[in-house]
């Protein structure tokens, strides 16, 4: 595969548009007045299975070869992949064995059940999952779905950014900023890519959790660096261990630096997304909000695009927030 | 005005279309499951100001003259279609004084400060709206807006109908069945007589609370009967006395009938649209989805358009339905 670049977004959304929902670009007086700018929020919180993650997970299933697809495949994930996998086989009638965490959200575990995939469920702690993964890759032939670290993936979750960039054309908006959730940074790889094909002025921004901010330090210091172990945080979606062999590289091209929010910035602003924008978001899709919300960059008189991620989480720690 | 009809609401459409956000038409896959149906819920609650109502406010507001944009403009609402009015007047900065019931939920009244509106609280229990609003009118000169019993105000609500046809339009997709709110009945009017030009074969029906269903009383006797006194619900948006002089003839014309929820059905919806669609909705935007997952109607391999018509919920009462 030659350089990773805006063509491999095209040419994904061209394959997989019709198995989406284009999702809405949502602006807000309340959020606009407070913060004096124009944020243009995207929703893929309502994206099928609740997550962009079925954008990455479709494009790569749509490619494989049909000894591939009757062969099955095999994924791991703290849940929004697992259900994007779970959920991007049913539709192709593929087995599908998901590796997931045994204290994921019960949600997301529920969820991969219910697309038919079969979830095997290890302790994070004592396991590490590419192993359990490559293992029964090996024995079973099944292709893994990568979470991030793969080109057609990258390429799938960049499709987010192709839609805001034909939103924002038909408004005539030019964006000045992006923030985006950064777990192993394959969304952001994506959309930066695109974003930066379309606005070469446009600053993008990774925002993490504390202590999973992996990408900010591999950033500033130009290098890759591995999270320290025994952090923990709400947002599950976003524990990858380090930046990705295949995102990183593009992280360090297109991206400004990164941003770090804490649990509790990040659960007041589930709570204004609710209030104002009437929508349930999950920890991990309310970090770029947090970084716009919490003031981290100075967004005075700009036009930002915040992303939204997802919307898997429980209910009952919803409520009690 | 000659007879009302869809032309109405396509000039409407033309007149408001820059001021609104074309709101999303989403389908999921867990509730077309439980269904055996496939089900478009129309958004509203993702509107500027949380609901629908800003489309028949603006398009109202947009059709005074200079000079009664200059003496100003005065409402009476529950609240959506206050926050609307104080939204659309901010807009075009012309005066707005809104009357609301003093137990409104907060976030009505706080949202509608916030659009710059005076608002003058009544008691519900001692005072009527309507004569309030005459006095003032009377008074200072203000044009009134009324919630539903207009035809430019039911032009402008029927745009979501608009928006929906276009939507199933690029998909090929004809629908069946329409489940839509209903308190004063200017939403369901509107959008029953664009979807009946469209698909004549469609089967619209209204939806009410317990206690509210004086759309429905009226429907099967083929005249207006007003609610009992001394009802409660949780429906706040859905508190309209009786059908409208405008609106009912509109509705007898287009409705197959109606249906009635209760408070406990609607708490239930609200979570489950919140756990499956991403979305928070408010107990008036919810009714329309809970005939659907209450089996008020089979919907057996129809497809189905559900209305969700606003938002605006205290994260209070969310939080512990």
């Amino acid at each position: 595969m030659s350089k990773f670049n805006y063509l491999n977004i095209q040419e994904a959304y061209e394959n997989i548009k019709h198995k989406l929902i284009k999702t809405p670009l949502i602006t807000n007086d309340y959020i606009n007045k407070i913060l004096n700018s124009k944020v243009y929020f995207k929703l893929e919180n309502l994206q099928v299975t609740g997550s962009f993650k079925l954008r990455g997970a479709t494009n790569k299933i749509n490619k494989l070869s049909k000894k591939q697809k009757l062969a099955g495949v095999v994924a791991y994930s703290s849940g929004n992949h697992a259900q994007a996998v779970g959920y991007a086989s049913m539709q192709e009638n593929i087995s599908a064995k998901i590796i997931m965490p045994k204290n994921a959200p019960k949600i997301k575990i529920d969820n991969t059940r219910k697309y038919k995939a079969e979830v095997i469920l290890y302790d994070p702690e004592k396991e590490i999952r590419e192993e359990i993964g490559k293992k029964i890759a090996r024995n079973e032939n099944r292709t893994i779905i990568k979470p991030y670290d793969d080109h057609d993936i990258i390429a799938g979750q960049g499709t987010v950014a192709y839609e805001i960039s034909k939103e924002l054309e038909n408004h005539s908006i030019i964006p000045d900023i992006y923030l985006c959730c950064c777990g192993g940074g394959g969304l952001i790889a994506g959309t930066s890519t695109y974003l930066k094909y379309r606005y070469p002025n446009i600053q993008s921004f990774a925002v993490e959790p504390f202590g999973f901010d992996d990408t900010k330090q591999s950033l500033d210091n130009k290098k890759i660096i591995a999270n320290k172990p025994g952090k923990s945080s709400i947002c599950d979606a976003l524990f990858a261990q380090q930046p990705g062999e295949l995102t990183f590289p593009i992280n360090l091209e297109n991206l400004k630096g990164g941003f770090v929010v804490s649990d509790k910035e990040v659960k007041n602003s589930i709570k204004v997304l609710a209030e104002h924008l009437k929508i349930i978001v999950e920890p991990g899709g309310a970090v770029a909000a947090t970084a716009a919300l919490t003031n981290k960059i100075n967004l005075k008189n700009k036009t930002v695009i915040v992303m939204i991620s997802g919307g898997n989480i429980d209910f009952d720690m919803f409520v009690n927030l």
